[in-house]
């Protein structure tokens, strides 16, 4: 997507081979247009997938979920991090381990706001490892609901994490993918724009 | 406002004399339609403060932040919270305690973000005691920002945020004003609605 990937280019800040500080637009500071523009791509990505649901990870993930369901006009569920496991029979979770942060996270969702029998759509900011996106998989698949597709802001295709989900046999799609880091320059994989 | 208070009434649930959950449509599943309602509504009540840019804190706020800033085409930002306070001379930090967990939590906004000389519109999900809406005032101090008003999704009325907001001479929007619990029901404060 050639917006955000100027704006990726314009504002994103390269720290080292491997990370990129987008928080000037998607996870501290918000453009809100481009969420917009965002929500529109991803609701046009998946338009056939009949979407009732839309499952994000706080807090990053929440603006651009809420603009794409604006255009599905379907409701947000956004699951809670929490670092410790409490057990508790009205939510379902499970964990994911953050690369960056090196640190597990119990990540959880009550079973009332993912009920068996729908159709839903895991958006993200980022996908590096994965981790973040299997665990939502896994919440939807706790519920007894069905993943209709993966929409993913900023891959790092270098990483692991989009064959990891392809190989899980889901629809991913991401709206600026990132092959490399050359020398503080990002390099776009070629996706035919 | 008529459309919130109904959804409350309709969907919110009253767990004790203070405690309203309201997680179905605001802090846990969102309601995106209702957020671009709220987002419309506070861009009316505070049309005339030539707002340059919204802050909001994680994770409840950012949805109604994001509504609203695309009404007034501003950018969001949101302070992160943080359960140690790290010195980083980057960020502006402030303490704010939770009396619902009985925590503090540091909470934290880059300096980068938050520049002087700004018109920052304060948002947030709910007032109880004001200890979030103060802690995001002192920020914006810090700053050497201007607070041009506080916005609120719901007010417990009967605890003392408002109060303290007023008395420190800032305007105070709030959308939902509710005046007590009372055997389980939700008592509006009479907002000539």
């Amino acid at each position: 997507m050639r917006l955000l990937k100027e704006k990726i280019k314009n504002e994103g800040i390269v720290l080292n081979n491997s990370i990129l500080k987008v928080d000037a637009f998607l996870n501290h500071q918000i453009d809100p247009e481009l969420m917009m523009e965002l929500g529109r791509e991803f609701s046009k990505r998946f338009a056939d997938k009949k979407v009732s649901k839309i499952l994000t990870i706080e807090s990053s993930g929440i603006a651009v979920a809420l603009t794409t369901a604006l255009f599905f006009h379907v409701p947000v569920v956004f699951a809670r991090k929490q670092k410790s496991s409490t057990m508790n029979e009205n939510l379902y979770s499970t964990k994911v381990f953050s690369f960056t942060k090196n640190i597990t996270n119990n990540v959880a969702v009550s079973k009332k706001f993912l009920p068996p029998g729908e159709n839903i759509l895991i958006l993200d900011d980022f996908l590096a490892n994965g981790e973040a996106a299997m665990g939502l998989v896994d919440l939807v698949h706790q519920a007894g609901s069905n993943v209709v597709g993966i929409g993913i802001v900023i891959e790092k295709s270098f990483q692991p994490g989009r064959k990891r989900l392809i190989d899980a046999g889901y629809q991913v799609e991401s709206l600026a993918r990132i092959k490399a880091f050359e020398k503080g320059q990002i390099v776009f994989a070629d996706d035919n724009e």
